[in-house]
């Protein structure tokens, strides 16, 4: 514990802060790097600093396009993501990739993985990539990972990939901090459709039945087909886009042209609407609030006092010797008087 | 907005709490009624009069069991509970039934309905039926159906029957305020298999096939025996205790007896291994923490410097002007400051 915070420290913080701010602005990777790690700290004093850093990079954020691609485990996302990618780049456009996979920690399957993804995009020096923070709550990673979007964008990255794995619900997540959502799927329409989670066709605007080569041709253009009529089945959307299939090969590099002008065309068509600008006000909204809450509760659990009352009394209310509602109101009291 | 709150105007309170405790220990059920509408308001003023009101009457609870009781719409639940609430009054019980219904304000259908349901059980002086509170969150709802507990349990109801609709997260609410929890399913196994939620099977301690009558007997016993071959692939459960599947008809009351003997059963065998006792205390040590942090949410966001304040900071926000970190930091700081 800090007995005291005096001015040095103070002084050594503030040098730190800006010397992460030269950094990120300037696009030192190894800089970028650590800033993340910062920002992704759970610690209490480095939330702090980790603020003011947002706060000096937030100003400075490039116009970007943010994509979010997701899919069941074994769709091809990596080698999707690598072969799509380069294509943002030799268009001109500086890419970062980021993953938000809360289970990671529990599997531990793409820890080892993701040394070994993406190796020919990583080595490029426009790109940037960085994986899944490490486990904890959906919540958690997401809220690590709208942060590190802002340090992207203060580097300079104008085209940020987000990847999550198709299971549970951080598609979701996702959903709240893109602004295109691409689903991936596999041919062989007529079971996937049973499958398919009504929630998360609806939030695409696009999917792509990948690995369409070689025998699965034909099963890739049935189930895209297929895919097609189902999403006549959904109301509207409220950009007015309808969304488009395709089908793709990311190995055989086929296909993923047609998807790059989808978005192009989408992002102009958002733009000239407004739509775009609405939406990422809407996001920001949804954000704010949600980091607001997580912020009181955070505060009010952390707080010493507050964790040594509550122990205490969740025990007598556990017993019966008071309800819960007198002891909330005791805490409550407590924390406001603190 | 009360200019002062004099000592007469305390007096008031007092004597209109003291007057409330009195009919609800006497198990005045006009009065009862008004004590469950007063802890259903949303108002400030009414909710601190609640607390002072269960605060009273936590002490004076009967040794209840609290049922809940589950299934899609049509499976007969009113019909079902009129029937078997029948039973646990023949038995010398005060029984009370309350409905969890978050989605009622919105299909509007249960509030007709509710009139004319379980109309004999509602003239039994034994029995107090209570429609569901009006729509709101689910967890607005379910806190209000706790709370509710306290008064019946209270007023002398030594039997709780919590009615769910079988659809969304309902189940998972009434599942955390009850010690048994009774899945209605209907006839015709093949099709219902495969509809069903996983989730809410695991939950179930027993499974009854209602409508078990005329051409139906034959496919509620072929229900019967997949529900029970499906039982077997769970996890056993904490209790030790093994589901039971039975066939029933509420509306010929046939086979109603049998559950009754199984909720006997799981109760005295719990009650003898102490789970019973740990699974109300687990139950409160969570339902103390809901509370406590929904209080606090409901404390910061109801104060008018917050909500001011909270306001402006999303408008900049928005616009992009200030961080959400910042407008967070700031918005805590006047909370604690006030």
């Amino acid at each position: 514990m800090k007995s005291k915070e005096n001015s040095s420290e103070k002084k050594n913080d503030s040098d730190f802060i800006e010397s992460l701010t030269k950094g990120v602005l300037s696009n030192n990777t190894s800089i970028l790097g650590k800033a993340i790690t910062l920002v992704e700290s759970e610690r209490r004093e480095h939330q702090k600093l980790a603020n003011t850093l947002l706060e000096k990079c937030i100003t400075h954020r490039a116009d970007s396009i943010r994509i979010g691609v997701t899919g069941v485990p074994g769709v091809g996302k990596s080698t999707f993501i690598e072969a799509f990618g380069k294509l943002f780049i030799n268009d001109g456009k500086k890419l970062a990739v980021l993953t938000v996979d809360p289970s990671s920690s529990m599997t531990k399957g793409s820890i080892l993985g993701d040394k070994t993804r993406m190796e020919a995009l990583s080595k490029n020096p426009n790109a940037f990539i960085r994986p899944s923070a490490s486990g904890g709550s959906l919540g958690g990673v997401a809220r690590k990972t709208q942060e590190t979007i802002i340090l992207l964008e203060a580097a300079g990255y104008d085209t940020i990939i987000i990847e999550t794995v198709g299971v549970g619900q951080s598609e979701t997540a996702v959903r709240e901090m893109v602004d295109f959502f691409l689903l991936l799927k596999l041919p062989g329409a007529g079971d996937e459709l049973q499958g398919i989670k009504r929630g998360v066709m609806e939030m695409a605007d696009a999917i792509a039945i990948n690995k369409a080569d070689g025998d699965n041709i034909k099963s890739a253009e049935l189930a895209a087909t297929e895919f097609k009529r189902a999403l006549h089945l959904f109301a509207p959307k409220a950009s007015g886009w309808t969304p488009e299939v395709f089908t793709c090969s990311a190995l055989k590099n086929k296909g993923l042209k047609e998807i790059l002008s989808c978005i192009k065309n989408y992002v102009a068509q958002n733009r000239e609407s407004g739509f775009f600008e609405r939406a990422r006000q809407h996001q920001n909204k949804n954000w704010f609030k949600r980091h607001l809450e997580n912020s009181l509760l955070k505060d009010f659990h952390e707080n010493p006092e507050i964790s040594n009352s509550l122990e205490q009394l969740e025990n007598q209310v556990v017993k019966g010797e008071i309800t819960p509602f007198m002891a909330a109101e005791r805490l409550l009291k407590t924390y406001r008087d603190i």
